[in-house]
């Protein structure tokens, strides 16, 4: 079985303009998951994703949509009517449109799942059963598959049914409590300002389908992957069960500041800016107190060892911020690099486009869309330098691979194509 | 050649207390990843938080950590001198005290890579290499391993050798930034709560160790994965580059609202606590409306698709606050949900712990650990129901697993191991 089917040097090479790559690229469809083929059951962030990390990273991927299209096609700032998010969260990806209400669509899924090592579904549980397309019906075209399942809260249990999104993965999780000032004065805590809920349960799910492929290759057995939205944010949640399950302790927010360690927080300077700074370590402390030059403060018992430093946050914050905020934020920070003290200006998305470093590793990249010209885009994660992967187009037009794929894949003449069309299956 | 040696069924067996599992749990060692040895040299938390994953999914974790021991032992609440936080992170894995500044030490570790799959590591740059276990090194003694380099900011570049901690890849991959309120008034953002940074860095970690050994398995090489805590970040930023390449918009904090989805944000209850409603597509707005007894909204023109909502987005909040805002949070919560509309309550630690979605599924659970009794954990993500692995024991002690390590992969005697205790070397 060949996975990589001649279909890959199909459409991939001529539907879309080649794409700006820096020096370090390889051929197209590098990456080490070249060679699998991926089907994404996917709509909004956490399924497309987890599609998106595979397919970074090398993989074919089919994306299935529906006739109007993932709705993140209309998500944010929008050019010409397409959202520029999509150009990131479509790229790499060949997209094929099905109305899966009809019959005949669920025939072509099933066609393809044949031919696919993964698929990777985040519909409401039970949805793709009702489409005749769960897991029993996906493992008799493909007795090995890999289904990967995202949901809010799992795909069992008392509160299956209930539907999420990110948001209420955060809050239900235990991470949107923290995300507020100590002294919250009536506020809400803030949301991250991104998905993370999705982007987590994304980045799980990829993990578990890679995990589950590669033992597919030893024992020769398809596995499934149930993630939930609610169960990604938990997991990183740290110290929080098990200092509540021992102390009754529950985790409260801090501001800008570490619980754990100290001295960490953001700094007030004299041009209004904040920066970060994280000496929270011996040496890195005793380095700061010489910087700020009060080398004294690393030999007081109150500020020795990160324990105590913690216990005298407040105090030690004071005195930093007392120095930093009579000195331009650019002076402090090249003074803090000079000491090899961990610090850092709060990027914007201006100062993340221009930084150097995100530049010399490729991760911030013009890349050609056919639809906006050069658009932005971060890089690969992770970075593979044997074998990196490639940026090899931005996201498709809705169906734009809708024909070569039915040709390539399944097999399908011009009349049967036409049939479809007419019937609105495609 | 066996990955999964002798020693597997050695001290795992006898060292520790059977753990309480759920009812699907499969036998010791199961997981897709069983098979798999990987060897930790990590610290704080990214690497350890990589290795743990893999460990969770059934690989065996060889951890070396120097004569102190890792950090995070002393992080955060500690009971008897030992984090609880320490039960959690350390859990699944072997411990082997090691002092790296030791020439003998580094025979030892070259020993144990050359029987591993994979070596993940989070050093700063160069680190390894000055105490000889650089990538070559390394693969003189295994040709084919894969090698995890987690770092702040890359293993080249002009900022590679800047330090880095979470908060500050969080802040240079542009999050920091958003987590404030959309009129922040002289505070700075606040920070997520958890080390998001470190976290999402060891997924992209983890997910990439997997999927360079998948495609080791097929051509033989090995292959290493850069990841950056600041791209790791950075990946995650949705539309922020395309939007800023294209327009120079500059995605801006929001507060507890989205800024591309509406109405979802935290909305006041009678009796002072938030809830959250996502009820951000059309069929769910019409469900809200009818919910809160003006259902004429779903018809007018500014509250029909999302686009328009989210552009009169703050005129909506204040319409389903005032509605919010006369009844208590358990009520309202019902009414949602009896409407399939996403929402939820802030979870503390507490909620969370009682949850009982998570206590059906697993996600929170009692773990024997000799140290504090019974640990609360969370449990394994993703859930693989076929082969779920398990919860085998919880963070050990330093070296607790020194000597059977070099006995039963090494093969040292009794003299050599005194040997080496005698010079400080275990």
């Amino acid at each position: 079985m060949d996975p990589a089917s001649a279909f890959m040097s199909g459409p991939r090479m001529t539907s879309k303009s080649p794409v700006e790559e820096p020096a370090t690229s390889a051929p197209l469809s590098s990456g080490p998951l070249a060679g699998l083929r991926i089907l994404e059951l996917g709509h909004f962030v956490a399924a497309p994703f987890a599609a998106r990390l595979l397919a970074d990273l090398g993989a074919e991927v089919i994306k299935v949509e529906p006739p109007g299209g993932d709705p993140v096609r209309q998500w944010g700032e929008q050019v010409n009517g397409a959202s520029l998010w999509w150009s990131m969260h479509g790229r790499n990806k060949l997209s094929i449109s099905l109305d899966l209400k009809k019959p005949r669509a669920r025939d072509i899924v099933l066609g393809l799942a044949a031919q696919c090592d993964a698929v990777i579904e985040n519909f409401r549980p039970g949805q793709l059963e009702r489409w005749g397309l769960g897991a029993e019906a996906l493992r008799r075209v493909r007795p090995d598959l890999v289904i990967a399942q995202i949901s809010g809260y799992g795909q069992n249990g008392p509160h299956r049914d209930r539907p999420a999104f990110g948001v209420i993965g955060e809050a239900v999780g235990g991470l949107r409590y923290l995300t507020n000032r100590s002294d919250p004065t009536g506020e809400p805590p803030v949301r991250v300002g991104i998905s993370i809920g999705d982007s987590a349960a994304g980045l799980y799910a990829a993990l578990g389908v890679v995990a589950a492929l590669w033992k597919r290759d030893r024992d020769g057995r398809g596995r499934t992957i149930d993630v939930a939205l609610s169960e990604a944010v938990l997991s990183l949640m740290e110290g929080m069960l098990p200092e509540y399950g021992a102390l009754g302790k529950i985790k409260q927010p801090t501001g800008s500041a570490i619980a754990t360690a100290a001295p960490s927080n953001a700094y007030p300077t004299a041009d209004g800016a904040w920066i970060l700074i994280a000496a929270n370590s011996d040496p890195l402390f005793r380095r700061l107190a010489q910087l700020i030059g009060r080398p004294e403060l690393a030999d007081m018992q109150k500020y020795v060892g990160n324990a105590q430093r913690v216990r005298n946050a407040e105090e030690l914050d004071g005195i930093i911020a007392d120095w930093s905020r009579q000195r331009p934020s650019r002076e402090i920070f090249d003074e803090l690099d000079g000491a090899s003290i961990p610090a850092s200006f709060i990027y914007t998305a201006a100062d993340c486009a221009a930084d150097p470093q995100f530049r010399a590793r490729g991760m911030v990249r013009e890349v050609v869309d056919p639809l906006h010209g050069q658009v932005l885009h971060a890089g690969i994660v992770p970075h593979v330098p044997e074998d990196p992967g490639s940026i090899r187009w931005a996201g498709p037009a809705l169906g734009e691979h809708t024909e070569p794929i039915l040709r390539d894949v399944l097999g399908l003449g011009a009349a049967e194509m036409n049939d479809l069309r007419r019937e609105g299956v495609i």
